[in-house]
């Protein structure tokens, strides 16, 4: 968590992911799902040094082969984003597809094939209409402007019931930096993954290297702390650009990089949450707190195991204190732990002491868990070891939602 | 599976738990329910040979601690069993609470305290009202007979729509011998473990020892391939007991140790089935079957990621041959694996073939997914690795039952 010393450092701003100078973007609607902007364009004015984080999911489309490919290796000037098809489990024709739409948007953009980012997301296993598609890239590049993200933003969307970004300030050598980006979930979030595409923009100056770990280390504590459903799409990336064209000098203080990460963390986490809350059906923004462990890596299995329940996320999706479930959970996650020494908490209300039932407020644990953010924190009184996770409920709409949608 | 041959030495027949000679049982109501028996009594005419399986949760409810300590240390009379209220964590009070519930029932019958083993189901965290309890024992065990079968395999349901059992017979030294038992789900129910109750019996006369080794290897392929929704309860564990009551002599040769892990085999397979089957909430039983990996191991993972996934099952309950989803859950389940030679079938449908969608008839796969029972193959055209679990659909009835469940 950012220190009241950082929170003066950082502000939020307006602007989403083209809030940082030099980037545009564009949504526009090609006809891949049924209605609203599909397909989206981020475009750097200015070569971009390039992070990414990738699926680790043995099945991975095309688009995500291709991206991977060229990330870190060379320069890039454009992100181009189609929402209603994964273009996955598509084979050669597949991975023809989604070359020619890195073409088709560097054509458009006057920049090289190579500078030029792609990703997919939507159904499994159908070809992309690339009549259609060509269509919108070329339209796309045209509407490219500023103040293009927020559509965008909504063309990167599948279930997802709002659009999700983020643009924060920090300052370095006495000048504005920015760092911002945009997500879509909203099923198939698992936290083994990035899960789900988010795309970075930043204004800083930074190496390419340096990108990468810095886009890592967010990555790891805030993407990878998410979980809608367990299921890590064969889709997911979280990009990050940046372009140096904020007035600052380049990062590479220790404290400018020190600001950097955490505008980054920031963003991140931002982003990573705003996924969860929206996540598929879900009605409750679930954080999950365990300490206590022998291990940061205990801490962050076991609350994994919690927020991946579908017992307590159908609990809490009835608005029940249903702490036996949570419990129920931790057990069985396969870290080792002194049963006896447990302590829960719902919200503010411990129900758990020694391992069994406390006497407690059941209105006060009740109204704990029926809030919009609901705080599950798990002591075991053992070691040092800490972490969060976050997962929203499971509720009657996730399955109605999923029932349902194509194929 | 049984070949032809022991098909004809095992046949089905009528009785339940109590078809086995020497085998008496009762169900009673005491209370703990809203509604129907809630406890139950299952009794051996004679000293029987004890054999269990527990779940691996860190959390283990008080019976479950008496009941694993007793197994194969001393001959078992009777098992005790109520449903509606777990007595787990219930600390030093629900330890007593379960020790007397033994007590009580082993004075009632007149057998050693220690001859009979306790075991509990339903809502965690709550003392168990003693009175009612203990009221209810005293009067299951004046209702004992070899027709209370049907009202004890009612007693120890839950959330179960339907009572399960199971009694199948084979011949030794020309003599019937036979293996029966009774199960309960219906949710709670995951792979790592037993995964719910279920009591066997058989009047094979059985050496403890290897009674308990034929039914770890009977559990492994049966209530250990199993999953509704991947939580392992507090409470879970298979009990079976051998008494010997059977006019065939002693299971001792190899080929009537066959005979008889067949026989065991086929009991528990058939209750883990109708566990999955009587899923909360579910519509179909869904059969994965992974083969061409590397290991039994690798595929036993796959289909336990397949079988886990929330969004393979949701699909499953809309009736959606959705392949993409079952891909990606492969994908994800951290077994390496050539993804272009992967093949899927739904039912006897070819959707998948070298990795990608191939040609193959929409309605023919739609239907194989809206039967009773699903048929999903993966075959990953490695090795010669494979294995079979079973799941249900995750529908919106599930999410209703467990965010209405109590507390």
């Amino acid at each position: 968590m950012p220190t009241s010393k950082r929170r003066h450092i950082l502000r939020e701003v307006s602007g989403g992911a083209t809030a940082p100078c030099g980037f545009e973007a564009a949504g526009v609607r090609c006809g891949l799902k049924d209605k609203g902007p599909d397909l989206a364009l981020i475009y750097s004015v200015s070569r971009a040094a390039a992070a990414g984080v990738f699926t680790r999911n043995v099945f991975q489309a095309a688009p995500v082969l291709i991206t991977k490919e060229r990330v870190g290796r060379e320069p890039v000037r454009a992100v181009v984003v189609n929402s209603g098809n994964a273009n996955a489990c598509t084979g050669a024709r597949g991975h023809r597809d989604a070359l020619r739409m890195a073409e088709v948007a560097a054509e458009a953009l006057r920049v090289p094939p190579r500078s030029v980012l792609v990703a997919s997301t939507g159904v499994i296993g159908e070809p992309l209409p690339m009549r259609k598609v060509v269509s919108g890239i070329r339209r796309a590049a045209e509407a490219l402007g500023p103040e293009g993200g927020k559509e965008a933003e909504r063309a990167i969307l599948t279930t997802d019931t709002r659009p999700k970004s983020v643009a924060v300030e920090f300052s370095l050598d006495g000048r504005p930096v920015r760092v911002a980006g945009m997500a879509k979930g909203s099923g198939m979030i698992a936290p083994s993954m990035a899960t789900m595409l988010a795309f970075l923009t930043t204004d800083a100056h930074v190496a390419p290297a340096l990108l990468q770990s810095c886009l890592v280390k967010a990555v790891e504590k805030s993407f990878h702390r998410i979980t809608v459903d367990g299921d890590t799409s064969t889709n997911d990336m979280v990009l990050l650009l940046a372009n140096g064209q904020a007035e600052a000098g380049k990062v590479t203080s220790r404290h400018g990089l020190v600001r950097f990460q955490a505008a980054l963390d920031r963003a991140c986490t931002y982003l990573a949450r705003e996924v969860v809350r929206d996540g598929e059906g879900a009605s409750r923004l679930i954080e999950i707190r365990v300490r206590g462990a022998d291990s940061e890596q205990d801490a962050l299995q076991i609350a994994r195991t919690i927020a991946g329940s579908p017992l307590v996320k159908t609990a809490m999706a009835g608005g029940d204190p249903n702490w036996g479930r949570v419990l129920a959970a931790a057990g069985r996650s396969g870290v080792e732990f002194q049963p006896d020494l447990v302590e829960l908490r719902l919200g503010g209300v411990r129900v758990v002491r020694e391992g069994a039932v406390c006497s407690h407020d059941k209105k006060a644990a009740r109204r704990a868990v029926a809030e919009g953010e609901v705080a599950v924190t798990l002591d075991l009184n053992g070691g040092e070891g800490a972490a969060v996770v976050w997962t929203c409920d499971l509720t009657a709409e996730y399955v109605r939602i999923n029932a349902e949608y194509h194929t």
